[in-house]
């Protein structure tokens, strides 16, 4: 019989935003692989589950063994939150599939990314065309990155940041907010979110003009940003009222 | 007691893909609401519960119903498919409930959205920055659509494009297909996926060359691609190999 690497986008991480299949899949499995910090997140859902952890940036060797305990006939769920499709460990594990021409039956489930959660916390911002950056260059170079960001500001478009500050890449979303603003207005409305979906959930609005400026908030602020943080920059028509970010879609109210 | 809107976004339609708060929520409130198609998606998952449709773009009708039912003393969802931050209900109804002055409470439930539904039917074609788009110009003016189009093939973008034909706008994904291909390579490979998540879903792998000639194409094929369908176009890296479409992230493998 042939076993099953389901990869499982398991959300924002608390058990709420989790899909029923997601939960069904991490439920019946024989392992549960993951990056520590995702087991971790999921493991008091699921306590009576085999878990399997490595370290993060060790995607290849996580897929490879997850792969390998298919071969040697479990079923095996591949963690990661958000959506497994979206920057997530999907395009890694059935490449390593390929290459190895296993023939294990490969699933996709997916869950609610980021920039939904985050969205849902914010208000509507994501009512009107949007993109999706990282602003991450372990993978990407900083120049297509920044020019990407600077097409989607041409176009009038609302941003969604992955991954947009780390110790080494502090300035970068100063950067961004730089091409923006070749564009976009400083009154733009910015929504920061960090732990969307979580228990540690926290967020505020700010706008261009002010994460222009971000080298001089105070430390503590600063801090709201940082991996666990997503961005959403509005476009020309987002505007932030009773405390909501909304782009509005043009209904006739 | 304060009551509760809820806007939910249930998913792809099929029980599997929402969410444990998206199910909670239609199990357990007074009323759902929505547009009919979507109540008859949900209806057999929760027969029990009191159901109120309207038809197609009543959208503020519909929101304006299901926030005087709050304020009457109900809990309500009003339901979408997919996520309801994305194009969805959440916009319009926050709008109204801040231009009533209602101190309703609103909640937004987010779910899977259908990029993410339909990329992990076709493989992992989101590993790498995306942007989404909707060719209805029912509420856009078409000018501003093709230059986000444009945009973003320019910055080597992956692009999913939400409602890409109707009847009345045969040819839209043509336009877009034009724009794109003043950046990219014909070879570029695409996605389309009907119904992703649903017991009907269908899904088939084409190129930009071959989606240019879509007035040539066959009439059974041409019908595949409707409001019901979601086209993903990859970036200049993305592939497809063994069926799958996937846009490789640069993990050392």
């Amino acid at each position: 019989m042939k076993h099953t690497l389901y990869i499982v986008g398991f959300g924002p991480g608390s058990y709420e935003h989790m899909t029923q299949k997601a939960i069904d899949v991490m439920k019946t499995v024989d392992e549960i692989v993951g990056y520590t910090t995702y087991v971790n997140l999921v493991k008091e859902y699921f306590p009576e589950q085999n878990y399997m952890t490595t370290p993060m940036r060790k995607e290849a060797e996580r897929c490879l063994f997850a792969i390998e305990q298919v071969e040697e006939g479990k079923d095996v769920a591949l963690i990661s939150s958000g959506d497994s499709g979206v920057y997530g460990m999907a395009g890694i594990a059935l490449q390593l599939v390929q290459e190895r021409k296993s023939d294990i039956h490969v699933e996709v489930v997916p869950g609610v990314t980021a920039s939904s959660a985050s969205a849902s916390v914010l208000g509507a911002p994501l009512m009107h065309d949007f993109a999706t950056i990282s602003l991450s260059d372990l993978m990407t170079p900083l120049d297509l990155i920044m020019k990407r960001v600077e097409c989607c500001a041409m176009g009038d478009m609302i941003l969604c940041f992955y991954n947009p500050r780390s110790k080494k890449r502090n300035d970068y979303i100063i950067k961004a907010v730089e091409k923006i603003l070749l564009y976009q207005k400083e009154s733009v409305p910015v929504g920061i979110v960090r732990h969307a979906g979580r228990q540690e959930e926290e967020s505020f609005l700010t706008t261009l003009g002010e994460l222009k400026d971000f080298e001089n908030w105070e430390e503590e602020k600063k801090n709201k940003l940082d991996m666990f943080s997503m961005v959403i920059v509005g476009n020309s028509s987002t505007y932030v009222k009773d405390g909501k970010m909304i782009t509005p879609r043009g209904y006739q109210i």
